[in-house]
């Protein structure tokens, strides 16, 4: 069949809501699993979580990676309309209108997991509450008696960073705090944005004692700033990073987080389309909750007053 | 089918040498991937390499986790013969006879990717040149100028673990040094081996002033002994790794280690899939090239006598 012939039977199965009496029966044991790039440090966790859950009802889990677009290509719509999967599960992808029409048409169902925060409005998804998280990692921060607290969040286009953001904003409202505009860095989610934001941050005269990262990743680049600049984590200062991902418990020293569910996540966009496709009434969109996982990169301010930042062979 | 009739059959047409002739016409582009177990920092860039190459062959990648067994189990193999797949690609997992034999009577190709260098020796394998690794990483401290050189390899029952030790030994060797068998440590190939095992180097009272860690992992794991004992990396330990995973890159000080090439060995591993499904002759057994990645763990050795290590806290 083309796909302009496709096209068209799709869009008359469409206007006569047509669906397919037979899809129980002919559905393969499978999820498709789809992320517009594996590299991250997240993939895993979630790939996991899927995992673990289609292995409970016995389905395997077909992985592809978009890549450079945002959406999986034609091939791929191709080749689960062959495969007549049990459902769909995207990792901050989208679907094309017409592919959903065609996931549609056939009831197969589809659910974004969407650790952003940001997802379209018209399709189920899962995600976690980010400005919860951005609150209990600078309510810890004040609790152990830090007054400048730095904050390098993610980029300033995405959901998550300002939701993250308020978080911090409003802790420090809460506790009696002024903002101070000239602490709150915009990084790129990744070690080199934490390391350059955290450059600058350290560098300023009245540096700040402690430094909220919007992700272990730039928390790590946020600790290697320290290590250049020759403060120790925690003595000199301390860190708290976001997403808790394994490398956050490996980090030197062990890095104090908010735990982002991103196994559950995975799970449970895996239990929606389960729902979806028993017919269930199901939420248009999930928010799981974090948690604080307190490590070693946290500890009180110096007691003597801040001395500006020195190189790390300066220091014998 | 019972599996009793099914094994039955099976038999049948193995002694009759049976091959389908329609395997090419009903085969799907799917790739099977089956993991022992997915939380190893190897698994993404694996992934990522079989599904690299998967997608230039318009093929998708079907995830399996074998979980606790070595092998997949029985519902996997149903799976697996329902989805006619191009091959299957097992990580660090077996399989019985009786799927071997299910398989090879309906080619159904299989490779297995074998870091650890202990591969059975009737399935075409992929793995990477250990003894070279730990003669580079080795041979890098000596030319920095060490002469105290701790290593942490890993499990003792592990091929690639030895591989790496005699290197390690070779290149000491091949310098004029001798070898302290009190300097040779058993990890187990995570944080936790790694630590223990650096803590017993470092309160040596003449310590090793450069240790060859056998992975990434145990890498982390001493230089978070160095911190805990008021030793700075490079400064006054020199540290090695193994495997250049993502977090090499990301550790503070950025991880000097010995490159395997994962990635490639998964998209070779297809390789090798796709030449045995064309009938073509294959390589039985392939071993990647390692290539030492120098960052910034590594320095010469201190110029001033090797000090006792004193706690962190107990440096200021």
């Amino acid at each position: 069949m083309s796909p302009a012939t496709r096209g068209k039977v799709e869009r008359l199965l469409e206007a006569h809501a047509y669906r397919r009496t037979t899809r129980v029966a002919r559905e393969a044991p499978l999820i498709e699993l789809v992320f517009h790039e594996l590299d991250s440090v997240w993939s895993m966790e979630l790939i996991r979580g899927v995992e673990n859950l289609a292995k409970a009802h016995r389905a395997s889990v077909v992985l592809t990676e978009s890549g450079t677009r945002h959406a999986p290509g034609p091939e791929w719509i191709e080749g689960v309309l062959r495969r007549r999967p049990i459902g769909v599960v995207l990792v901050f992808s989208s679907l094309p209108d017409a592919v959903k029409r065609q996931l549609d048409a056939r009831s197969i169902p589809f659910v974004i997991v969407d650790p952003a925060g940001d997802p379209e409005p018209d399709v189920p998804s899962v995600g976690s509450a980010n400005w919860s998280g951005g609150v209990v990692a600078t309510r810890h921060l004040i609790d152990l008696g830090h007054r400048r607290i730095g904050i390098v969040t993610g980029p300033e286009d995405m959901l998550c960073s300002l939701a993250r953001l308020d978080g911090y904003r409003s802790a420090l409202s809460m506790a009696g705090l002024d903002h101070d505009a000239s602490l709150v860095r915009f990084g790129d989610f990744h070690v080199e944005g934490g390391y350059a934001r955290a450059m600058e941050l350290l560098r300023m005269p009245d540096r700040p004692t402690a430094v909220f990262a919007g992700s272990d990743l730039q928390a790590l680049g946020v600790m290697e700033a320290a290590r250049v600049c020759g403060l120790r984590v925690p003595e000199d200062l301390s860190v708290v990073g976001y997403d808790d991902v394994m490398i956050a418990r490996w980090s030197s020293p062990p890095l104090t987080t908010v735990h982002q569910p991103l196994r559950e996540m995975g799970e449970e966009a895996v239990q929606m389309l389960l729902r979806l496709r028993a017919g269930e009434p199901s939420v248009t969109r999930m928010e799981l909750t974090t948690s604080l996982v307190v490590r070693k990169s946290t500890a009180p301010p110096p007691t003597r007053p801040t001395t500006p930042a020195r190189p790390a062979r300066a220091r014998r």
